[in-house]
Formats: C-alpha cells, structure tokens, sequence
C-alpha cells in the first residue's frame, strides 16, 4: 500500500490532543474518520508528536497508508473536504517510502510558545495565547532558558505521565522572542529538540515566566534542574498558547 | 460630567457591527450594558470608527460620560470585568476635556486588512483573514494601490448606503506587505486616511485582489475610479480580515 505523509495544521480547542480516544473528538480521530471517508476501512495514521489537549499545530507531520496511489493534491484537497467542519487542515501531502515513519524518522521538533503581558482579556488572539497581568523580563527570562540548553536529566520537566524510557534528552535550542504591542508584550519562545518529554515544554515556560516576573532568578532554575525532582518545577503553564511549529527529517519529504 | 478616552479592541464575529442595533449584539451596545453596570442610566457612546459587521478592532477609540471622577486604571478593569463574556476589551481609558471627540477629533484612521494566499482552509486564524485559493502577485497589487492615493471622488469604491456627505476624500498611505510562511503567502494592507467612505477598505481589497490574481491590471483601477461608478468596483471583499487599527488624534489621550 502506497504511503504518504500529511503536513497538517490544527486548533486544539476542540480536540482531547492529538491521540483517539473512544469517548472524546481527537485530531488523530477526525483525520482517520476523513480517510474512511475516501476509502472506507479501518485507517490508524501515526504523527510525529503527540500534542495535548487544547494544543495546537501549524507544523505536525504523520503518515497513513492508502489503496490507490493518489495524486498528493488531489488527496490533501479531498482530506479537507471531508475534514469539515473539524479546525483541522492538511496543508500538504506527499508519495513517501513504505517504510518511511513520520515518528521514528524525525530528527528534530520546534515547538513555539506565544505568551502575551497584558492587563486586559485577549478577544481575537483568545485560545491562541497564554496571557498573564504582569509584564516580564525577557532577558531574564532567555538567561533562566540558556540554563537549560544542552543533555540533562529532565525529571524535573515531565510529567508524572510521560511514557519515554528515559528522562535524559537535548535540548538544542530556547530562544525568546520579545514583539512589543501598543499594549502589552508578546514572548514568543521558540524550542528546538529531537524530541521531547510529555509537558516539557509548558513546564520550561511555566518555570521561565516565573523568573520573568522576578520570583525566580536563573540559579533557581538551574537548582530546579539540577534536583532531578518534578516537585521542583514551576506551574506547567496552559495549553492553548502552545503549537507543534516543524517537524525535520532527514529529507524534507513536502520539498 | 467627566469624559473618559477609551482604547478598544474586539473580535467582531458575534456583532451586526460597532453601531448599536435594538434587536442585535453590537460592540458599542455591550460598552454601554457594562457601563451601565458600573454607573445605572442610559450610556451613549461615540467611537472614531463604526465598523460594520464581523470587522475587527486592536485601536478603535471611543469616548463616555460618566458621574464619578474615575481612575483611569481602576476603570478599565471595571469595564472588562462586566464586558465577560463578550470578546471586547478596554486596552485604556483617559480622562479626556469635557469637549474632546474620538470621531471629530480624530486626524488620522489606520486599518489593516489580512488576507492568506493558500489551498487548505484556515484551522487556527479562521475568521481572523480572508483565505483565497490562488496565488497573488504582492507588486502588482502595490502597483494598483498607488493607483488609489491621494485626493479623489471615490465614489466607485463607496457602498450604495454610505451616509458621508462627500465621495471626495484623501487616501493617505496603501501599503502592501507580503509574508511568506512554510505553505502559503499572507498580504497585509495597511491603510492610512482621515476618514474613509462606508466599505471603503472593503471595496479597495476586493478590487486589489483582482490585480493580484492578473484579472485587472493596474490600468483597469484608475479607470475603476475614474468611472465614479460603483458599479466599476472590484467585488467587496468579506470584513473578517479588517481591523481598525490605530487612531490618531492632535494629542495621543493615551500616552
């Protein structure tokens, strides 16, 4: 059976995350229910990463398996008829190898994080931001996240839940973004690693908000890592500022 | 009775538009319900803009009359706390003179219309921009738009409703901005005047869209607003794309 891969884009308001559930509307569900649409059978795609609830995608990546060898537009053209009214969109589809895995196969995932200091409530931007009261120190903020940079032991950023063999991964890259508004500040962090452990990066930017609004300092974040303990992390921060931005893979398979 | 500046920005979606309307949801009907909560009475309010329908606002301004001698900051936070659930915040308040005018003292109106160039339907950003199917060419839109700048009898690009007392007006500034992103291209029109005909921007969009896509060429604008015809207009664009954007006045009340 022909493979292909989806680059896909979603709102993660309305969805339980990424992965089918029986009882709850998941991303994974309706793009499934979308193939069954086109040709009928049992469809079980995998993704590249398995984002919360309420998180959202521009950049996710998965592969499916289909009977006929479709015309990579044609299907993606097709997917998104079928896929209304979900807030999902496949952006792009591409003809990849058999055995090509839109998981195993990625090299490196970005993850952005949209942040933004203001008094007043969000009103077009709400549920695509986190936004809190305070302003915040950017500088401060990108010196507690360079702390973090590098292999480590990341027990202190995972959730309870998470599923990986092992807390040790890379972090390549944190970088904050400041984008001043008439009103306010947007932060934009932007998060590069090959992969990642269940809530790490809403846990980094949770902890790196606290040292923007001065309750933490940078050591504290390094004393924070360094305890290999979840009990010393800051407040996991909410979900819908949140989006799986690119997934990489060795040959860029929408080029 | 004190006058007081308000800095306002709202997703336009549920609203039949700024004006308030005795049988639908309006943004300057909400403002004056949360006034009325703060202050019981009749409020009437009047604003730089009077969007129409589903437009956005991020700088819409207006001004209010009220009993007490409020705090600019203490204000803000009472409107937006009885403006929930509406998507409508109040960025800032002023204490204005008791003659200032958000409408008749306003210089200048800035609007900035999005519009997304690409294939797959919007999942995040719907109702935030106007998606089309094509490519477009950013050059040949500015080269249209510059077609439109300056002191003209803009008749063509005005709605069959408009209440202004001329067609004559002076467009200021019509940039266009491109943004390319990984799958797609956004264009930004960002529009400078010191007021603007009924649909205006609306009709200015639908018809640059059309030199983009290579239907009209920018000769075919001038002679659009040469003809003083409305029916010479491009078709008007739909309004989830525009926001009013800034307002300006001889003294910013906000600085």
């Amino acid at each position: 059976m022909p493979r292909f891969a989806l680059l896909i884009e979603y709102h993660g308001a309305p969805f339980a995350g990424w992965q089918r559930q029986n009882d709850q509307p998941s991303v994974q569900g309706a793009i499934e229910a979308a193939l069954a649409k086109i040709e009928p059978g049992e469809h079980t795609i995998g993704a590249a990463g398995r984002t919360d609830a309420g998180v959202h995608a521009t950049g996710q990546v998965a592969h499916c398996d289909l009977s006929r060898d479709w015309d990579p537009f044609r299907l993606s053209e097709a997917l998104n008829y079928h896929l209304k009214p979900n807030p999902v969109a496949i952006l792009k589809c591409a003809r990849v190898d058999d055995d090509w895995h839109a998981r195993f196969g990625a090299l490196e995932r970005r993850y952005l994080f949209r942040l933004l200091a203001r008094r007043a409530p969000l009103t077009s931007e709400a549920g695509q931001m986190w936004r809190v009261n305070h302003p915040l120190d950017a500088a401060a903020m990108q010196a507690g996240a360079d702390r973090l940079i590098g292999l480590h032991d990341f027990t202190t950023f995972r959730s309870s839940i998470c599923q990986s063999k092992s807390p040790v991964k890379t972090l390549d890259s944190l970088q904050v973004v400041e984008i001043p508004r008439d009103v306010g500040t947007e932060y934009q962090f932007h998060i590069r690693a090959r992969s990642f452990l269940h809530n790490q990066v809403r846990s980094f930017v949770g902890t790196l908000e606290r040292v923007g609004s001065g309750r933490w300092t940078p050591d504290d974040v390094t004393a924070a890592l360094k305890a290999r303990d979840r009990a010393a992390c800051g407040p996991v921060c909410p979900p819908q500022g949140l989006y799986l931005a690119h997934v990489t893979y060795p040959k860029d398979p929408f080029a």
